[in-house]
Formats: structure tokens, C-alpha cells, sequence
């Protein structure tokens, strides 16, 4: 069995930021992260983008603002951010505390500099088959990771655990993009180990340790584990019971490892990208 | 077999229209239609949709401009009914003649009168499953007809047959929505009757005229045909072969008469929506 590396994936998006940042002759690309309140997931995605951008060359500056900042504390802030000549792109960590309303901010934010394809106009341009617009950088992560290894996605059958909107949907409409015919599963749906043993590229995105099993996987099937779940030991682990998917799976994914080294690859990817069009419209 | 009839699910929209309207205390909301020249396929909706609206109380006005419109006459013309106060919705009949730019177009009008779901707020939304957006009045009519005669969804397993923007992928979001496993077919899927066949709800979006034989629906399946195709010989005809695919399926529409004689009813829906709201915002 083949494990598919994130590390690969990472380094050849390394191999392509250098190159495109040549390209932009000397212009540093900046990122800015905004973060409310200190919650350990939080400051832990901020410290892996934190060092990723800036082994890919790039800059990037932490906005660390109260729990309890009003919304519009929040509004007049984050515009100011967005407005900012010298912010290329934008990474907002959610969920956001309560008294903030996430679809008026997914609203405020500049679609050219929304890296995490937040906004409406992003969703949508997603949702058509738009390759101009941001995906959520966890969902082309996953993309990424297979095409990395060459896996071939065009008629195959890819079959996603999990419905939501960062993940599920907009995966789901990526490998429409490339061609596979997507099945979506969630909590409902009723025979899940039938579903999956049907794949060809199995993806979960459920967030619950362990459920996909042996039972779940076709014999030679590419099993890709979104989830990142903690055991009660405090161990780091996905969807995917590893040991019982490699006995099965042709290809699979660990966790950690897997599409989590990816996912601030691609935001490097898509802040090299906002920097480019920012210079091509001469706003920067 | 039963005969998934279109009029009943319409007939069913006009009561609740009905009931609607008198709560809005004699207010009868307006529909602009907007149309670029003068095809047939335009025409004919056009026709539709106008004698809909009066028959279920509810004004209609036509807007036809000439079919080379320049984009800077189509964009002024079109903000000024997008803005005009006496408007509760807009249909724009589609597709557009070349000069004009689709995509601009679309974020042109008032998401809260985009009955149609075009505008990148709406389109988001019924992506992210929010009830509140406007969806692509084809795609729910599929929907508003499976739930006239019962036909249960959750946990059963919905196969459609294409991916365009307008019916396959928002249909895939509402059908997740009604808690069904989706699963999404196109030109590049590798064995279409054995996706057909797993299908509890096939739905074909595909617009080809007898793709669908008896060979892609399992027995006792419900089959709900979208396409809207004409014969050599000037008959209207659906995607599915009729008599075939009612010799397996425990309930089919007919084309015409299914499907496309929903769609100007939620139509009529969507315009009471809107005004419903435009009230509420005081702004009627």
C-alpha cells in the first residue's frame, strides 16, 4: 500500500510558489490571519501557517482579537483590513464566538483577497465550476494530494462522507471539475459501508474517530481521511481506522500527515495567486 | 405506475399562493420578465410564466429588448428595474446573446428579487442549504413534485444524470438538503445504467432525448425527467423513454406535463416570497 504523503503534495506547491514568485520580481505577497479569542485549534492552524508562509517566502502578520469583541468592533476592523493596500490575502479563523455574525463578515471581506473562498461570490464561483474563485483551501487540499500521486480522477467514482459547507459541498463540486461522478454521504444516509465500498476514491470528512473501517473500503480503492479528531489519550487521529483501511485500500492518507500538511500549502498557493492578480489590475 | 402529474404540484402551489396573498392584504406583487430577443424556447416560457402569474392574482410585465443590445444599454436598462420599487422580482430568460456578459449580469440584480437564483448571495446560499436563498426555480419544482405526492427522500439514494448549474448541482444541494445520498452523473461517467439502477430517485438533467431506457431504472424507483427535448418530427420529449422506463418505475413524469409544468408555479412562489419580504423590510 501506497501511503500518500502531504509532504509530497507540500513540496511541489513549494516548487511552484517559488517559481511564481520569481515571476513577481521581488514583490513579498503579505497574509493576514485574524484570529478571535486563543482557542488551541486556532492557534495551532495560526502557527502552521505562520511558518509555512514563511518557509515558502511569504509574509504573514497575526491579528489576535478579544472574545468578547462586538460585532461592530469586529466589522470596523476586519474592513480596515480588507481595504489595506499592503493585505494580499486574508485567513479569518472560524468558527467565530456567537455574538459575531459570520454571514454578514463572509459578506465584508474583498473576494480577490479571501484565500479561504468565504464570501458569496467565491461559494458561487465554486459552486459553477469557476477555476477563478478560492475553494476552501482543506477541500483542494484534497485535490491536490491525489494529483500529486497521479491518481486518476475522470470517470472514477469518488465518494465523500460528510456534507458540509468547507469540506463535503465544494470537494464535491471540485471532483465534478475533474470529472469523477461524486457521491455525497452524511449521517443519514442509510447504508454507509455499502456507499463507500462503491469507490473508487473514498473521502471522509465526517469528524468522528474511527468510523470508516475495513468494511468501508474496496479492495484497491484511494482512501483520503479529512478528519482530525483527538483520541481521549490526546492523540491526533482522523475519520479512518488506519490499520484496517491500509489492509484494503491501494493508496490511503494518514493523519497527522496526510491532507492536513496540505491545507496551508494551498493557502501559500492562493496568497501567491491574489498577489498576482492584485499586480495585474495595478494595485500593487 | 403512477403518473407523477405536474398540474397537481402546481395546483397545490396555487393554494398556498392563494392563502398567501390574502395575508399580504390586497398587495399584488410584480413580476419584471426580462427577454433578449426573440427565440422561440424564450417565447414560449415567456408565454407560460405570463398566464401563470394571472391565473394564480399575480401582475406580470414583459421587457423584450432587441437581441444586439449593447452590455452598457442591457446594464442600465436592467439596474433600473432591479432598483424600481414597483418590481418584487425579476425572471431574466437565459441564455444571453454573446455581447452580453452573463457573469457581470449576475451581480447586477437584487438577490431579494432574484426568483430565479442567479445572483452570486443566492447561489451561496443554496449551496450552504439556506432556506432563505432563492433557488433555481427548475431544479425545486423536481423537488415540490416529489414532495406533492409523498415520495420520501431521506435516506434514500438520489442519482442525477447531468451537472449544469442551473439544475444539476443546485438540485444535488437541495436533495442533501432533504437528507438523501446524492449521487451526480455526467457525460464522463464510466457506467451510467449501473449508477442509473442504484437509484431510489433518478432524476435526468441531461437534455438528450431517450438516454434514458429501461436499462437505467431499477424496478420500483421513482423517475423524474427534467429534459425538455424536441423530436425530429416537432414533438416535445424528455431524456427518458417513456414506456420503457414506466415499465420499471413505480412512479415517472411524463414530459410534457411533469416537471416543466411546475417550474412557472414556484416561480409564482418565489415572486410571493419576495414581496412577502420586501413588506416585512417596509419596503412596500
Amino acid at each position: 500500500m501506497i501511503i500518500l504523503k502531504g509532504a509530497e503534495a507540500a513540496a511541489q506547491i513549494q516548487r511552484e510558489v517559488e517559481e511564481r514568485l520569481k515571476a513577481l520580481g521581488g514583490y513579498v505577497p503579505t497574509l493576514a490571519i485574524v484570529r478571535v479569542g486563543e482557542k488551541p485549534d486556532d492557534l495551532s492552524y495560526e502557527r502552521g501557517a505562520l511558518s509555512r508562509m514563511k518557509k515558502f517566502g511569504l509574509r504573514a502578520e497575526s491579528h489576535a482579537w478579544p472574545a468578547d469583541i462586538s460585532m461592530e468592533e469586529f466589522g470596523e476592523r476586519f474592513r480596515r483590513i480588507s481595504e489595506d493596500g499592503d493585505v494580499d490575502g486574508i485567513l479569518l479563523l472560524r468558527p467565530l464566538p456567537p455574538q459575531l455574525d459570520e454571514r454578514e463578515i463572509e459578506r465584508m471581506i474583498d473576494p480577490g483577497k479571501d484565500l479561504d473562498g468565504i464570501s458569496p461570490e467565491n461559494v458561487a464561483k465554486v459552486f459553477l465550476g469557476d477555476r477563478d474563485g478560492f475553494a476552501p483551501c482543506t477541500a483542494e487540499a484534497v485535490i491536490r494530494i491525489l494529483k500529486t500521486y497521479q491518481v486518476p480522477m475522470e470517470g472514477k467514482r469518488a465518494v465523500i462522507v460528510g456534507r458540509s459547507p468547507v469540506v463535503g459541498r465544494p470537494l464535491a463540486m471540485l471532483f465534478l471539475q475533474e470529472h469523477a461522478t461524486v457521491t455525497v454521504c452524511h449521517t443519514r444516509t442509510r447504508d454507509l459501508e455499502r456507499e463507500c465500498r462503491e469507490a473508487d476514491i473514498l473521502v471522509s470528512a465526517a469528524g468522528k474517530a474511527g468510523m470508516i473501517g475495513g468494511n468501508h473500503v474496496r479492495e484497491g480503492a484511494v482512501a483520503v481521511d479529512v478528519g482530525i479528531n483527538v483520541t481521549p489519550e490526546g492523540k491526533l487521529c482522523g475519520d479512518m481506522d488506519f490499520e484496517a483501511v491500509s489492509g484494503k485500500a491501494a493508496m490511503a492518507t494518514p493523519v497527522p500527515g496526510g491532507v492536513g500538511a496540505v491545507t496551508t500549502a494551498v493557502l501559500a498557493e492562493h496568497l501567491v495567486r491574489a498577489a498576482e492578480r492584485r499586480k495585474e489590475q495595478g494595485r500593487v
